[in-house]
């Protein structure tokens, strides 16, 4: 715990981290399975649909948008074709209503964040969609408190090396908080870093992960973000 | 022409500056016009499509993804619901070939990078989906050329002078490379940076601008990429 609490950067995941996101996507993954609950149960329905999401991410990335598309293709290869064009619609539709989802923080993300921000050096670095999370971060009514916001394809160990040293982090100051044990934690922990996981309720399939890198006192889980600030002494 | 030759940094755009963009929507809207043909004319289609894009703009951004929401509902508008799914799957699927395209240079952009680049820090700033110019930055071979890559959801005066703070560039030692007067030229200009306009042979309509803030020898039209290198005085 030594280590972590005089780290001076420390970086916050944003989806499932600082707002809800996973929910969101559940609820429309509901009301999918029940669109296509004539023709498949729901797990078929899950199945196909992520495999298809998994096809399609070295092209489409991260987000709302590649997902809606994910969906649509999943839905008219379930249905053989059957599937009637105002459906589809519904599914256009669907993608809208989550990009116009309004940013929900989570508990405690407000007064932590800013308690935070007045003691060390904040970076908000989340992976998805350009235009999606510049619209969460602005709506958010965090982005003041964070020396930087970065945007990134994918959260790899070679992308946090990238922006550690752009912003002239030693990976040896900096802790990484987030939600994501594969994205969020174990790169960091790779680089020489330290990782604050936060667990969600729910992990999409694609962000689980079931080992990390031994690391002695550079990873604590913690049951809320506002378990922070202890953490770090203040 | 003084002002322009001794800008220390150089800012590129990339479709249709670097690589060609334009032509490849062009030929999609082709068979787009030619898949809904039945229905209505080609000035109807085209109209109807860049209205939705345009209504869609500030939820999608920019890039294919959005554009192929965009094809998806305009389809199902302009065929009152009877496009059959199989059609909308050849939709999803022109996305994705866009997607999957390889990055064609225009001509004279892999020299002229090359040679600048010794002499003068570049800068890379496009806006777009961060998957696909992330993908198109790495196929094009000319990463290395590039001291800084900036993909943002916007290239507006304030994106501009945000990218500048952020890299310590001077305005005024700043000159702008880029097809669009729009998203390349104007706001730099106003900035009091210096623009040069390489015109591509189709402008989207969202790019078009008829004024250009004066800027009296701070803006210069260039017929090729080819002009920069002496207009740089190498």
């Amino acid at each position: 715990m030594g280590l972590m609490q005089h780290c001076g950067t420390i970086g916050f995941d944003a989806d499932d981290t600082l707002w809800h996101n996973e929910t969101i996507f559940e609820r429309v993954h509901e009301q999918y399975r029940a669109l296509l609950s004539n023709y498949h149960n729901a797990d078929t329905v899950n199945r196909t649909l992520f495999a298809t999401e998994m096809r399609n991410l070295e092209l489409y990335g991260y987000g709302v948008k590649g997902f809606t598309l994910s969906a649509i293709e999943t839905a008219i290869q379930l249905t053989d074709g059957k599937i009637p064009a105002d459906e589809i619609q519904r599914l256009v539709m669907l993608g809208r209503d989550m990009l116009a989802h309004p940013v929900e923080l989570l508990d405690g993300v407000a007064e932590t964040v800013a308690q935070i921000s007045g003691a060390r050096r904040l970076l908000l670095l989340t992976k998805g969609d350009l235009r999606d999370q510049t619209r969460k971060v602005e709506k958010s009514g965090l982005a003041a408190h964070f020396d930087e916001v970065e945007i990134v394809p994918e959260k790899d160990e070679s992308t946090y090396a990238n922006l550690l040293r752009r912003h002239g982090v030693d990976p040896a100051d900096f802790l990484m908080v987030g939600n994501s044990l594969k994205s969020d934690i174990a790169p960091v922990l790779a680089l020489g870093g330290c990782g604050a996981h936060v667990p969600y309720p729910l992990t999409w399939g694609h962000e689980k992960l079931d080992d990390l890198p031994p690391a002695p006192g550079r990873f604590v889980e913690l049951g809320s973000v506002r378990d922070l600030p202890p953490l770090l002494g203040l």
